[in-house]
Order: structure tokens, then C-alpha cells, then sequence
């Protein structure tokens, strides 16, 4: 009998010592399935102890055809980011707390693995956004972001002014303190706290939610998921603004920058256990109640 | 040269003699183009002279390649509801005040339908949702809404209490004045005043907005146009509810009733200018501002 | 050594047998204490083996110096609007469960009704609302609320049209599901759902939020605790509305009539364990974090 | 008949020239009706002619009984915090754009003036906060805002973390963008973007909004004006934060350091014409409808 996945690479948490003990667990359970377990460069530097061979993050994209992390969202948000051109599929472990991503707890780990290696799973598509930033000042930058990209002001107590384009055609201009642009995957996250709706996380769609508009008739946006958005910053006093993509990766702009921001033509492709509920973790997380 | 549409049927805004004159002068225009026109039997009943052919609703849906409603919103969208199994395209007049289906003024009446019957228009499709309700004690009973099915408490103060699942998976149990559940068309209707998203219209998706929920974590969700949502109202404090469909129909509910909905299988074919602009639209119907 | 409280009025929640047990266990406290215990009429219904005094809701407000009610907020909502005019002070003790109000659980039931009785204990004064209707169609009518007055509507799918005046000054006209007139002590209630602030509980203060308005830029006020509020209803649609003190009293309205809301010129006298912390409570209530 | 200002002071928008005419008109006025007029320091490098007396703000403060700004909420916030140590009143012309405090327009500005001395005026006290941080890291600030005083994140794209506590009570704690403490008259700038309640401007009480709050159950907050209130933030992710008074005044902060925010002893005195309506204004500035 063959393995579902067979070339694996393993991505622990970012500076974090405490994941080690969990990987290597994991990486018996993998090993004793008779894969091929490769250590990513970055976490192995949280690991004393281990005999896996390291390679780098792109090295993982190229020879796995699984890669799992052991972390928080936040960890496999940047796995996703890292990975999403190599279309290598994902599996999140949490470290005992439960994510709207990483799903599958240390206790249950072996279980899981096992019927996921079985075979015993479901992969799911998530879109992911790509930015790029035409400046009159810096050199064209770019990245990705699978939760969400936020033009916010920045060092600046007042508004920043912005125009927003959707497939070329003007929707509005806004002063705001700034606008996300968030996937499915990121509407329960800072969009959530921006007052923005949840989005079932395979749709096909964007969300554009206003941070502290000034306009009180501003509210969020779903647009469909091919859209390409560009947002001007405006020239007004002299305000200043940042982008920034799952919070991590931050890009400078001035007044008449362009920001553009498209879906990633290639998916994330999550593996869940074959039980895998979004609702029911929708519900634990936001501490909904259950059935009367 | 041959007409886009030929033969056409007019229906005014329920029982409303100002539509009279405006009806009158959009037949004159149709018939000089060749065009043969019925009259909707309801909307005759408020006209005094005209030598229009008279038909019922339906007869034009199985005669007519076009239907023109004068009227508000509330004219199209009964018009639709009507309509859409016929597959039936729709243009919309208002009576002077733009609303955010009826986008034709009367005095730029004559040009549009000029153009349109030229060619040069816009067709767009929106989805519209059929409800049908199994109680215990009332036969079944069913409709379509094309804004939003709205599940709420009827001739009580307190909340009622009802049970949500997607694709027959649970989401949640809540209890709240009611739930929207809104097409795109209807998200900036009544859900909109519910604290909901605006949805571009023409995405074929769904969104469910609470009405005061108890519980502060709900949030309007967005979900796929395919999905099959189930409310099931629970037995407490003998709750009594009621479900509008464009807060027009209503059909009553009692508890262990169960509402499913679910797209129409036709969409809703809307007729508009070829410069037609949604975006325009949402900027004046919510005093959004223009260009800095 | 003398008592702070010496005649005391014993109150249950409305037909429902499972505070008998609670009742009986304070009044033997009380009675221990050298108290002359009274019972509540209506409780009394619901409790089969006890040889208390059996008075009037009425009679309690005039010979007792403190009440106590065991049951949920509901109770002690209703003890409040019966007893504030008799300025009698009331305690309230929980069926296990925290209320925003009861904050004594059973178990501590015996140490804090002895501290108390020692003179240790804050006594807290909160408003009331007074509503009183003058309508064309019935004679005048008149309720108090201790949580909210809420003008809604009643029997329609539509809108209700409302014009609120501020002390004989117009604020505004309102298409919208109703409006909420709260209380400091109903700002954690209904109007919290509505979306309205949390006013601290001994404010002079009164906040108005409006629910579900059709104009986007409606937001909940606050006013001075000495405001005269008059809402009109308008005469739209036919549409009917209803007005309901604290979600229990239902006054009918029609288009025309004249809803006036003001401050009860005796306030609401709670009494509390020394120890109490309404913010305690409301991180409780309301799942807050604790310190980090 | 003496009038009832006899020293005024005037003071411009900052470093626009525009308010030069309006200014001299002004001062033509007022000299006109026999009052000793003196020009802002600040306001004079913006007027080439003239022939006034020039002062600076604090020798307005000591000199005049009335203090007239020209120009928008901005020139009258700013003044208001210059002055109210000095408890002289003030007045606000707008340069035709109706503002929240600035309701006399240019062109009614000879009608109203005149009113004005003759005693025809009506004379508002409002609030004021005062901030002072103790920070370990530099030394104590403190700063007065008529608005209010905001804690945001800096520099950083995540959330910061606080602690608040009232009269010495905790609070909560909060992962946010940051968190409004607002007067009344704040109710209506920043806060209002930030989801908060409209409190009547002449009230005795502060409301905390919350910034994009990372727990969905956390709300505006409203307090007694002598509340005193202390925020501490936390020592998380290196967060940086700034505390922003009225926008203006910036006061770094690091983690650990305690923001004191209390009323100003002092209130600010606001004069209007005899015929000012807040709700007038609150319905022009919001968009709300008049009546039905």
C-alpha cells in the first residue's frame, strides 16, 4: 500500500524552541510511514536535536508534495505564502490551541497523519492576493498575502485620503485611517475586528472593509474574486501610508502611489482530516453557541 | 433594420395613477418602432385612455421578449418575482427618483429605449431566492424573493430562537429579532440596515445577516450561491414568527417549522443602458463622495 | 446589636417552583436574625410547606425596609418597576447563574445577607423610565421601565416612520424597525443588541437606538437623565407599531399618537455586597479578557 | 448701552489667508460698536493690512472677555485649548462651511455679532481632558484636548496591547488599533468613525471607543465626567504607541507607561446666537432627514 504523500518537508514555528519536541514526534510517525522527511532551514535553527536533512523553503516547494506545519495561523500563513507557487499542499498542527487554519491538535496528530497518509482526507482552494505598488519614488515592489492586504496610514494621527478602482471603473474615495482588501481566509481575521462579514473560506471572492471611514455610509464590499483592485493614495497633507500584507511584509507608499491587487493565479491547498468542520470552528472560535 | 425586442409588455407600479402618462408616452415610443405592446391587467386598472392591448402578468412572461416596468424598486422587483420562470428580460423607469434597479429617469426615456431597441445595451443576471416552509400545521407553502426571505418575530417583544444549516451542516443557534438572508440584488436593501455587506449584484452568492443578535460575536456571513440554508425555528416562550419575502409576502411560522432556501434555478435578465453603472448608483443612493 | 434591614419582603421568579427551596433557605436566615419575613403573593403560589406571612406586591412596598427577589435580571426588573415608588430597597440573589442585576449566587446567599444586615453593603440608585401614551383611539395609558422603552413594529414587515423630539426640540424623523429609549441599566440589555454603548449603571443618563434605520448615518445618543422624550408615529403604510416596557408591558400605538417617555422622579435603590464590581461583572457577562 | 464684550480677541485659521477679509470685516464691526479689538499673533502673519493691536494667545487669554475665531472646528478646538485656563468665552465664525462648533456663517456674521453684544446669546460650558503620561523612558507629559485623546499603534501593523482601568478599577484589557477616550463634543469627530454613540455636547461624561477591537463583545463605553481614567500598555511584541490629542498634540509612549486622563477643572465657554440648535446642526452635518 502507497502513501498519499510521500516527500514531506516540516515548518515549525518562526524563533519559537517550543515546537521542536512536536516535530520530532512528527517526523517518526512520517518516517515510520516510510516517507521522506525533509527539516526546513529557518526552524531547524530551533532544533538541537534531530537527524533530518535541512533544506531551504523553496527547496521544500520543489521536492515535496506535502508540507506541514507546527505553529499558529501565523505560521502557516507564511508557509502559504512561501509555497503557493509551488503548488505543494498544506497541513497545519497547532501547538495545542486551535486556528481557523491549523486544525489538528499534537494529542491527535497521529491519528491524523495516519488516515491522512491512508489517504482518509480533504483538500481545499484558497485564494491568495498579490499586490504590487507602482511608486513615483521607489522601484516597483510586490508580495502576497493570504489573509489580507491594508493600505493604513501610518506615523500620522490624522486620515489618509484614498481613490479605489475596481476593474478600472471608479467606486469611490474615502477618508478613512485605511482599507482592507482581505480574502475568505482573512475575513475572520483583522477584517473581522474592522467590522467586516465572514466569508465562507473556498469562495471565490474579495472583501473590501473601511477602517474608521469617515463617512458614515461607507460599509464593507464583496467583490468577486477576479476583480483587480487599485487604490490611489491621495495627496493630502502630506499624509503618510504603509501596505501591509498578513501584517508581516510592510511597503511604503506616497501620495499618487498605485496599488494593485489581484488574486494569485495559483491556490493554496490546504489538507484537513476528512472530519474537517469550518462551521464548528467558526464556532469555537468566536464562542457562538451550540445547538438549543 | 430589425429591433432587439419586439414584443413588449408594460407593467406600472401597483395601483398608481401618476405611472399613467409616462406609460403612455413609452408605448408611443415602442409603437413607432414597430414594436407590438401589451399592458399588464393590474396596471390598466389605473389608466384611463389607452388602446393597449390588456394581458395577464403571466401572458407576458410567455409572449413578451421584453417586460418595461415604470415605477420604484418595489415595481421591478414584483415584476421579477413574476417574470424570472418565464426567462423574461426586465428594463426598469423610475418616476424621477434613481433607485438601485430602476436606473432609466423619464426624460432620458425616449435615448435609452432608442438605443436598446438599437442593440446597444447591457444584459446582467441576478440570482433570486425560492423559499419553501414545512410546518406541522399549515401545508406547505413556498416563494421567491429576489431582495431577501427575512425569518422574524411577529406580534412579540422578545426574541425568537432559530437554528441555521448550510449545505445541512449546523452553523449556529442564535436568538435575535430575525434573520436576512439576502440575495446581492437585496444587500443593499433591508440587510443593509441590518448591518450587512454590500455585494457587487451580479455575484453569485448569499448573505446571512442576524437582526440584533443576543450574542455580540455574529456576524453577516457570505456564503455560495449553490448552498441550501435550513432555519429551523425552536419551540421557546412560544415564540411566534413570520418569513417576508421582499416584505411582501409573508407566510407564517411556528416552532419546529422548518424554512429552506435555496437559488431559483432561473436568474433574474436586467436590461440596461450600455453606460449603465453600478457603481454610480451605490455613490449617489448612499451620498457617497466623488473624486477629491 | 440592631440589623440595617428589619422587615423584609421575599419575592421568586414568576411560576416557577424551583426558587421555593432558595426562598426558604433565606428566610430562615432572616428569621434567625430576629427579621419579620413577608412573602410575596404570586411566590407564594409556587411554594408548597412554608409559614410565612403572605402580602400584597403592594403591601411589601409599603412595610417592608428591604425586598429580596430570587430569580434571573427578569425578576428583579419586575420587583423594581412594582416597588420604586415605595422607595424600598431591593437585593437580589441568582438561581445560580450571574445577572447583570442579581449578583449573589445561592452559595454565598448566607455570608452575604449577614454582612449586609451587620451595615455592610453600597446602596446604588439607578433611573426608571416613565411612559405614558396619548392616542386618538384608546384612552391614555401609562408604564414604567427600568430597562428600556422600545417603540417598534408590530405585525408588519415594513418600516415604522418615527419623529422624535428632545425636550420640545425636533432631533429627527426615522424609517426604521423601531427605537430604543434604555436606561443606564438596559444599555447591557436590548439596546446592546441593537448595537447602542454600555453606560455606566448609576449615570443620569439616557441613550436612544434606533434599530435597524433605513438611513445609514442614525446612530444610538445619549442624553441628559432629565430629558423629556416624545416619539410620534407617523402615519405610513398603516403601518402598526407597539410599545414595550422592559420587553413585558405592551402598549398599542396607531399612526398619530404620542409616545412621551421622562425620568421616574424616584429612582431604583439596589443594594449590593460591599465587595461589588460592575466592571467584574460585565467582563464576566460579556467574555472580556481578564488582565494580560 | 454698554455691550455685553466690551475686549475681544481675534483668531484666524492657521496659516491661511483666506480668513484675512472676514477678519477685518470682523474687526470693523466690533470697533464700530466701540469694543477694543487685538489681533492673534499667530493669525497676523497671515493679514498684510491692518491696523490692529497684536497679541499673543495667552495676553487674549488675560486681556479680552470674549475671544472670536474665524475659520473651522480646527481654529476654534485649538483656541479653546489655548483659553480655557483663562475661562474667557469664545465664539466661532466658519468660512461658510458649517461645522460642529463654528455655526455662525461669514455672511450672517454682522447680524449675529450685533445680537451677540447687544445680550442676545446663549452660553455653553463643555468639557475638556486633560492627559498626563508617566513613561519610564522620558519625561512626564501632559497635554489638554477638546476632542479627544486617542492611544494608537505607531509604526507597527499590529495591534497593541491595554489595560484600563477607572477610578482605579480595572477595566479590561484589549488587543486593538488603539482606543478613544472622547468628550462629548469628541462624540462627534474621531469617535464616531470609530463606532461610538452621539452624546448631547453639553453633558458631564466621557466615551471610551475601542479601535478595532480584537474581541468582537467589546463596545463604547460611556462614564461620568470625573471619572478618572488610566491606560497601560503592555509590554507586547515590542508594540510602539502614540498618544494623539485632538489629533494634534503627538506624545510618544513605550510599554509600561500610564496615560492619566481626567476633565480640565476648568470648562470651555462656548457663545452662540440665541437661536442655536445642536440638532439643527447634528441633522445638517449627519445627512438626516428633516421631517416626514
Amino acid at each position: 500500500m502507497t502513501n498519499s504523500f510521500n516527500t514531506i518537508g516540516l515548518i515549525g514555528k518562526f524563533a519559537d524552541t517550543s515546537v521542536a519536541s512536536t516535530l520530532l514526534a512528527l517526523s517518526r510517525i512520517l518516517i515510520g510511514r516510510g516517507c521522506t522527511v525533509y527539516l526546513d532551514r529557518e526552524t531547524s535553527r530551533n532544533m538541537d536535536e534531530h537527524d533530518l536533512e535541512i533544506i531551504t523553503r523553496d527547496e521544500i516547494g520543489k521536492r515535496c508534495d506535502l508540507a506541514v506545519t507546527v505553529g499558529g495561523d501565523g505560521t502557516l500563513l507564511d508557509a502559504a505564502r512561501g509555497l503557493v507557487n509551488f503548488k505543494v499542499p498544506i497541513l497545519g498542527i497547532n501547538l495545542g490551541r486551535l486556528g481557523f487554519l491549523v486544525d489538528i491538535s499534537p494529542n491527535d496528530m497521529s491519528k491524523h497523519i495516519n488516515e491522512i497518509l491512508d489517504g482518509r482526507y480533504v483538500e481545499e482552494h484558497r485564494i491568495l492576493l498579490n499586490t504590487t505598488i507602482e511608486s513615483k519614488n521607489n522601484p516597483p515592489s510586490e508580495s502576497d498575502a493570504f489573509n489580507d492586504v491594508v493600505v493604513h496610514k501610518w506615523e500620522v494621527a490624522r486620515m489618509i485620503e484614498t481613490e479605489t478602482y475596481i476593474n478600472g471603473k471608479f467606486l469611490n474615495s474615502m477618508r478613512s485611517d485605511g482599507l482592507i482588501v482581505s480574502t475568505p481566509t482573512g475575513s475572520t481575521a483583522y477584517a473581522l475586528s474592522g467590522g467586516g462579514p465572514i466569508l465562507e473560506p473556498d469562495m471565490d471572492a474579495i472583501v473590501l472593509v473601511p477602517i474608521c471611514p469617515h463617512t458614515m455610509s461607507y460599509r464593507p464590499i464583496v467583490i468577486g474574486g477576479d476583480s483587480t483592485i487599485e487604490i490611489i493614495v491621495k495627496d493630502n497633507n502630506n499624509s503618510q501610508a504603509q501596505v501591509s500584507c498578513d501584517g508581516q511584509i510592510n511597503l511604503g507608499v506616497v501620495s499618487g502611489d498605485k496599488i494593485t491587487i489581484k488574486k494569485n493565479k495559483n491556490v493554496v491547498r490546504l489538507i484537513h482530516p476528512r472530519q474537517h468542520n469550518y462551521y464548528e470552528i467558526l464556532r469555537a472560535k468566536l464562542h457562538w453557541g451550540g445547538h438549543f
